[in-house]
């Protein structure tokens, strides 16, 4: 019998042993092998049953809200308001990708009829996006919903025809065994096939994942240390098969000259809500603050420091995110921090805390995951030199003038280099689900072109197929002549369904 | 000094040095430098300005076209006919590209305007893919021109906004430096910036390419050796970025038993025509080939006999092909091939040759490079068996009877989870240029969910981006308010440009 698994409360810090085991490697052999099935099950079953099964799952998850969220809540100490919004926004997310597959446009649906070319005749083909197979999803730690079992990467493989074998992180056993149990409910009653949905425990579990041959994409949330190591396991196997890694970063948030001498005290306030929402723990989180190195900008410095005195110290998920945070903050001493409230030392609550500097060091540009944000006094004739110094970032931030501002400008010039997210007069840590949201970045903040959050998300577990004057029967329905219900681009032009 | 660069003869083996050396790493590192800058100005100048650059650099290619080909010829020895078909197919990807900019999809280009949603207010989101800088590009052996210099990987990238640094193939050094002059000539003309466009030369020069910082993806056109050392030098830079590897494969094709009844000859005539064609060197070459182990099959084989008597040698592309296929059909004696006509020893002619076995040995299942075909003569009921040991390919092609035909339907359901391309009562040397075309499959062939051929290989260089409750004269144009030109996806809904 292999390991138990165990749940910790973070509110307390304590362990206690669950009904769950760690997943042997043969049992992970057989939920991907039957992820396989399920996988050609799914593509056959075509974009209506598809629709239906996200429906039902997210029908499914707001049945059991209560026991979710309290589960959820036991192992996370997120609390209740911010479960009960994380499970609404799962369950919207899974039924905007069955809007995703009524629509259809995701298909990339082409036709070009046979013809005379310039470079001869050219023979009938019709390409479309067809499910890679078998995904592998490893669970964040700090979404324990959107970003885990019934998540985003979920969302979109089930979507995209692919059936899932999730990996469990350690933080939420618990929530995740249940919400596995959910899906695969949700799953049955809807007729999909049975392995369509599996959740694995366990490192050793992981690992075997990623080896499996029967996997063809890995997403993943979490830090580098993590995704390195997974990236490892994958370059051993003979397929290269794609890592989705969406790996978080500091997300600079710039404040202007203008912007802070009109609104110090909206900005300092806004920006602690940001940086300590759901414990600093966000992948949004924005880490890097730049601020005037005038009066203005110190009147957003004595906000920040005003409004962090009114900040409870959060809990944070496990101990190993606080053990972490106390490290990093222990290392940056010698910034003289200004600090929130001193917790009660019970569990994983953390001290949060704002650093301050005129001069933006090299080690001040590393993801500091917790309650942490860094302030650094700019002045006007550096911004530019400073701007160029910032790694990529999932998402950066300028807060700028009401009217007219040269600066917001510049800035937002050099920041669209280094992010996949350019926010204006705003904080980063809420991520919209919706067609236009793209949630990535240039490295160290993703390793890919493509988002984790939204509807494009979908496009990593398709790849492109065509077919060459091929028997209209053995055509999916989708690229053959005649009314059909998605938009094609047929001969070179976009036809809309009528 | 670096060392000269040497051309060699294919029809001779003889080889002469040339006025062009070894580019020095820090040559490369400045041709990298100035792709970045020239990338920006690339973007910034729009798609119409890149429609038009796309366009010169056709026009120019053709006003060169007798040097082209001379050159080229005297470098590959692929013949006047071919390569100037192949001038043509190039100065078509060019133009077809310059289509792709006016029409602007290929930018999915997305508005969600603010709104309430039931997770709550959502901010006004605008998403469109935009360039991801400098594209590396290492040319082909096999396609002097479109799929090296002034190729398809050339032409995606320039189209997305990204300036591209060329590693010539060693076997065409004088053909890439004239078209690299040709286009560079071209870009001038049109306005582009000086770093657009630049071609190195040895290898030293391409594993400094593929570790510059400014390089954000890697193309490849080759076998697995080459791609595999590329692989390990960018797993050497801090940052992952894409390789795109088109990489060959055995592009099974296989010929039912109503298919071998009704037409044998002309298949096998047509297969002696594709798996010679080029001499054997296309990606594309029908390496494996099934036929019905019975009188029609036989009838199969015996006008491949016929067919092959006809075919003179073919010249191969450098002494490392010549060599390896030699050595190919030394290890496969035991097969006792069918063979062409051998050829004179001059140079690097290779004598054609097709295996004819009843057994699908593994050692079958990897490419030969060159004029061999395999010819598996299957029974009914093993025929799945062996379609499901089939790694993956660019294409797979199945002729079937001209009604009904169980053999060909069941055939296509295994053969669409093995191959990028499914083709139907044809040969898959031609790869048509085009917006349904894809040429890209499962690993082995590829290790992308991409193409390298058609339009969408333009998002290889693309990466997307969003930006968030922005000024309007931030955005770029497309995703501004109002009319435009191009197709854009607006709170949920396809709307095309009126």
């Amino acid at each position: 019998m292999s390991a138990a698994v165990t749940t910790v409360d973070p509110r307390s810090g304590m362990s206690t042993s669950t009904d769950l085991h760690e997943t042997d490697p043969a049992d992970v052999a057989a939920a991907c092998s039957a992820a396989a099935a399920a996988s050609r099950e799914l593509d056959a079953a075509g974009r209506g049953f598809r629709a239906g099964l996200l429906t039902t799952m997210a029908d499914a998850l707001e049945q059991r809200r209560e026991d979710v969220v309290a589960t959820a809540d036991r192992e996370t100490a997120l609390g209740p308001d911010r479960l009960n919004g994380e499970l609404t926004r799962t369950a919207y997310q899974l039924r905007l990708f069955a809007d995703v597959l009524r629509e259809g446009s995701y298909l990339e649906a082409t036709i070009d009829h046979a013809g005379d070319t310039p470079m001869g005749p050219r023979p009938d083909l019709r390409r479309m996006l067809v499910p890679a197979g078998p995904v592998a999803v490893f669970g964040a730690s700090n979404f324990p919903l959107a970003f885990s079992v019934p998540g985003g990467d979920t969302a979109a493989a089930l979507a995209a025809g692919c059936a899932v074998v999730v990996k469990a992180h350690g933080s939420h056993p618990l929530t995740s065994a249940l919400c596995g149990e959910i899906l695969a409910g949700a799953a049955a009653d809807a007729g999909a096939p049975a392995g369509t949905v599996a959740v694995v425990f366990g490192r050793g579990a992981g690992e075997a994942l990623v080896g499996d041959p029967h996997v063809t994409a890995v997403s993943f949330t979490g830090g580098h240390a993590g995704a390195s190591a997974l990236k490892r396991l994958i370059a051993q196997r003979p397929d290269p098969i794609p890592f989705y890694g969406e790996l978080g970063s500091v997300n600079p948030l710039l404040v202007t000259s203008i912007a802070a001498a009109e609104r110090a005290s909206d900005i300092g306030s806004g920006l602690v809500g940001s940086f300590t929402l759901g414990g600093g723990q966000f992948c949004t989180k924005p880490g890097l603050v730049l601020v005037p190195a005038d009066a203005a900008g110190d009147a957003v410095i004595e906000a920040v420091r005003e409004s962090l005195a009114e900040v409870a110290p959060p809990v944070l998920l496990n101990r190993g995110i606080s053990d972490s945070y106390a490290k990093a903050l222990a290392g940056l001493t010698r910034y003289d921090p200004i600090v929130g409230t001193t917790p009660d030392g019970q569990g994983f609550a953390a001290r949060p805390a704002v650093l301050v500097t005129d001069r933006l060091d090299d080690a001040l540009l590393d993801e500091v995951f917790g309650p942490l944000a860094v302030v650094v006094r700019y002045r006007p004739d550096e911004l530019a030199t400073l701007l160029r110094r910032l790694p990529g970032s999932l998402v950066a931030s300028v807060h700028g003038g009401s009217s007219a501002d040269a600066e917001r400008d510049a800035a937002a010039a050099v920041l669209r280099e280094r992010t996949g997210r350019l926010l204006f007069d705003g904080f980063p840590t809420g991520v919209a689900v919706s067609w236009a949201q793209h949630h990535g970045g240039p490295w160290p903040s993703t390793d890919s072109f493509h988002t984790s959050v939204g509807t494009t998300a979908i496009r990593r577990f398709l790849r492109p197929m065509a077919w060459q004057a091929a028997p209209e029967h053995v055509l999916p329905e989708e690229l053959r002549d005649g009314t059909v219900s998605v938009p094609r681009r047929v001969d070179g032009a976009l036809v809309l369904p009528s």
